[in-house]
């Protein structure tokens, strides 16, 4: 048998957004214990070169790895743009990103070819979407818009408010003017403003949400290589850790995953690195 | 199959000390994954209320939670002694502490029935070990004496000194006095200097090391509730948490150990308590 199916699956972000994609794996894989580390003390991302994304993720990987780990989801996709080129490879474990099982949903559903792809100025400008469909779909035309005040929305809890929904129209309508049939919410902090969207967008547009395809990626992922958790391994142990203060984001998360939350400020940078991405 | 069995050990102390027993269990259970705390921030233990340490005991356990662990051991014996009354219970694990362990082997060795204990002022004050005493062997003489400053030497990496020397003698003459012929090292710092305690006390008085007893027993319980991690279980996995800087930790505890050494700072008391040992 395969003990590593008993780990957990250790999911990094910028901050609360990948929480989303936590939600998603507790949903779509209830038997797995999740380790999550948001790196709080030096969000947002979006606007930082790569190389420091990459400094940063490097580091966090090495924490995570002291936490009897078989995957690792990138759960941030300024993070997942950073690290694009090498993401998959080097750290002795699966590892997923968010991009690519978003491009595979919209790509399922897109009908007139034309699809929309909003995410922080960082993902934008990397052309890590635009890369993945040249890949994958090079007769698609992608439109694509960066939307950086929408992550401070979500963090400082302003999704319900009038500026968020004046925020929504000035950034979507060159999309809606583009007539995309689906729109790939390109961040993970995207899905909790949701409702927003799709009201700015209209009914008609698919909303894809990365954390909700990489939750349903990573649970393919884990099925061909025997690393499901049983059923009978008792009740997963989710723990958290972050590298700012822990009370704000216990109170962010538990709001969030609707559940009791434990978590830790833990400090990252106090000893150099034996494990190195490049 | 029990599945608790590839999860961690638990150690923790006030620092640096319960190195000591962590350094055992490597040795004599080479197979067994090692979670570490040191309260490295609020060391020293020994003078602190029994009530005080309780709670800080009580903070780490409840980190100690989100590791995986299947025992735990309180690697200290300050911390053993504030705990004394129900430390074997109502945590939901099999917990050690290194008291009895040292006082078993003490036991075995003696043959003139008098036994003494060195210890930090606040496990001697305690009365921990008179109490295991009088319950296990109350025919036993026994003679009991504080060294504060050997937890300082110790920290301070001054062993070696002559400093060293003249204070063991002061503190150890009573005992030379009382003619033990087994002395306790009732502190996990104290095998770190146990070449000056031997040489002051001389070749013909056995020294008990709370570490190697621990560890022994730990051994013993674990065996008899079927939780020894096997040979297959792959490389153990340790990490070492601390209250304090990390930097400072790691260095010791690598020269200690003889090993690289991954340590996080990481920081407790950001959440009220939803475990309560009380």
């Amino acid at each position: 048998m395969k003990l590593d199916r008993y780990k957990s699956i250790a999911l990094l972000d910028s901050g609360v957004g990948g929480l989303t994609v936590a939600r998603e794996i507790m949903r779509q894989l209830p038997y797995e214990s999740i380790v999550y580390f948001g790196d709080t003390a030096r969000m947002p991302y979006g606007p930082r070169p790569h190389e420091q994304v990459r400094g940063f993720v490097s580091e966090i990987i090495e924490f995570l790895y002291t936490q009897e780990i078989k995957a690792i989801i990138v759960a941030c996709n300024s993070a997942t743009a950073a690290c694009s080129d090498y993401y998959r490879n080097g750290v002795g474990l699966p590892m997923l990103g968010v991009i690519e099982p978003g491009v595979n949903a919209a790509l399922r559903y897109t009908v007139n070819k034309r699809v929309g792809v909003i995410g922080t100025t960082g993902t934008i400008n990397s052309g890590a979407y635009q890369k993945v469909f040249q890949r994958l779909a090079p007769d698609v035309e992608l439109f694509e818009q960066p939307c950086p005040l929408f992550v401070l929305i979500v963090e400082n809890g302003l999704v319900a408010t009038r500026e968020a929904y004046r925020v929504a129209e000035e950034y979507l309508q060159p999309l809606k003017e583009a007539g995309v049939d689906v729109l790939i919410l390109g961040c993970t902090h995207y899905p909790l403003m949701m409702d927003v969207i799709q009201e700015v967008m209209g009914p008609e547009v698919k909303l894809v949400s990365s954390a909700q395809e990489t939750a349903r990626e990573a649970k393919m992922i884990l099925e061909e290589m025997a690393l499901i958790s049983p059923n009978k391994a008792g009740l997963p142990l989710h723990r958290f850790f972050v590298s700012g203060s822990a009370r704000p984001f216990i109170e962010i998360a538990t709001k969030l995953l609707g559940r009791e939350v434990i978590a830790y400020q833990v400090v990252l940078d106090q000893k150099t690195s034996f494990f190195d991405l490049d």
